[in-house]
């Protein structure tokens, strides 16, 4: 099995209530560094819906029990989720009767890695039947996320809705989660470069192990790290799963500024890498 | 994009209220014949479930409302679901103060295929915590999904739930949906060559199109097929687009018997061109 985030301790306290004589250790940095740049909740959130066009619909029958099914979503410009749903499935019919619903979506799950510890995002709200201009961008968002939807969203027993979204939440995987607040999920940036980051990781830890080993010497305070794998790639920084001789521990690096383009992966391994070797003050400096 | 059941005329008459001036035309068959065997909705959600590790649970919150999120599940033999969550979670804590709950899970969804034509399933019903030899079974089942699982499963925060379920719903894709009664489901069988369907089926389009002709000339009435593609196979035969000079159409052709073995698709589909070739009176029948 692939080495995941759960392999590597979390330097984040286990909020989990572990039997006694189990639990984690913990491995603490040699020497103190500043917080590295971290997606929000919000921009997790909206960046998993963004690269994704199927998801599961929560909805309530009518004796109040729930009911999940899966649904094919589009996104409004702030994310607000659309779907098109038929009065002949019971989804359509629960959502006509209580407005109530909520959409769980999960990201990819890389070869290998538990799904447990991969990304996946919660919304709940109410959904509304729009109106003009509103209308005309659902449907435009729907046929966006689902071109086949052309040939049956004018079929009579279809309703297009859009999520007025109440409450978002977002798991990273162990021990990475959060909320957030429906305004910051509105405001928020997707990130450019979630379609390449599985990409960089596998690329970074086949060809690159070195220069990860120096990223965590120079950046993470493990400077004693000897070996070090690329866990997740965002625009603002990996994170890595580092072995020192103290044992193993997850951190993370931030690039030099964050990536504002689908393709700058690359370039800002390198220029954190040719950073990293400057300040250990050893170009060869690689840990091999 | 690949052709789909959509792209072929269903024979079962459309269920959708469709507008004036839009809908589907119908090529029957020339020649009569028997109803080829299907899987029951039982068999088709035991199957697409028994494939599937991750799914969505729809829980109730505090004030009734729905929410959505994603898990991991195992499944006890008569299907019914396992899963192990957390009270830290939403999830968790909405089936400790109200049991009631749903599950959706979709199957692989065929590169460029739309996922609106592809399988899926719900369930619902109540978690309760099983004791005894059912909560040993639960911790096995939920173990062989999930072995990381084996980490934490002990940890005071998390319960271990077997869903008993009440609703079966199975979405075999455009046009082809039912529902099961519960002891349906837990009495069905699991297809076993489904895992190697998706194979089967791109093997079949890429390198016997002549014998798919011949089946369907042969067995589905439609003797005047010039062309035909397999959309999906299953233990019990094969849905088939097939082209006429009248138009095109969905149709099904069963296989001699029923498969019982994982590996049993190739045998099978060699027999019935076999067969095929006989009735037609001519092993170099092809329409090529």
């Amino acid at each position: 099995m692939t080495e995941t985030a759960e392999t590597f301790v979390q330097t984040a306290p286990n909020p989990h209530k572990v039997p006694a004589g189990g639990g984690n250790g913990r491995v603490a940095p040699l020497v103190e560094v500043d917080e590295p740049r971290r997606a929000t909740a919000a921009e997790q959130a909206r960046t998993i819906l963004a690269n994704e066009t199927v998801g599961t619909l929560a909805t309530l029958q009518s004796d109040g029990s729930p009911w999940a099914s899966t649904i094919q979503y589009g996104l409004l410009d702030d994310g607000s989720p659309v779907i098109l749903v038929s009065t002949l499935a019971l989804h359509g019919r629960n959502i006509k009767a209580d407005p109530r619903a909520s959409i769980a979506v999960a990201g990819p799950v890389p070869k290998g890695h538990d799904a447990g510890d991969s990304g996946r995002v919660s919304l709940a709200g109410r959904f509304e039947e729009p109106t003009g201009a509103v209308r005309e961008a659902a449907e435009a968002a729907f046929f966006k996320a689902v071109p086949s939807s052309e040939g049956y969203i004018s079929w009579d027993d279809f309703d297009l809705y859009v999520m007025r979204v109440e409450q978002v939440r977002w798991v990273g995987g162990f021990g990475r989660m959060a909320s957030a607040k429906p305004h910051e999920f509105a405001a928020a940036e997707i990130d450019p470069v979630a379609p390449q980051a599985l990409y960089a990781v596998e690329h970074m830890n086949d060809d690159h192990a070195d220069a990860l080993v120096a990223m965590a010497r120079a950046f993470t305070g493990f400077t004693d790290a000897t070996e070090a794998t690329a866990l997740r790639a965002d625009r603002y920084g990996m994170d890595l799963g580092v072995v020192t001789p103290r044992g193993k521990v997850s951190t993370r690096v931030e690039f030099l500024e964050p990536i504002n383009e689908a393709t700058g992966l690359r370039s800002a391994t390198v220029e954190l890498t040719k950073k990293a070797r400057e300040i250990l003050g050893d170009p060869a400096s690689s840990g091999h």
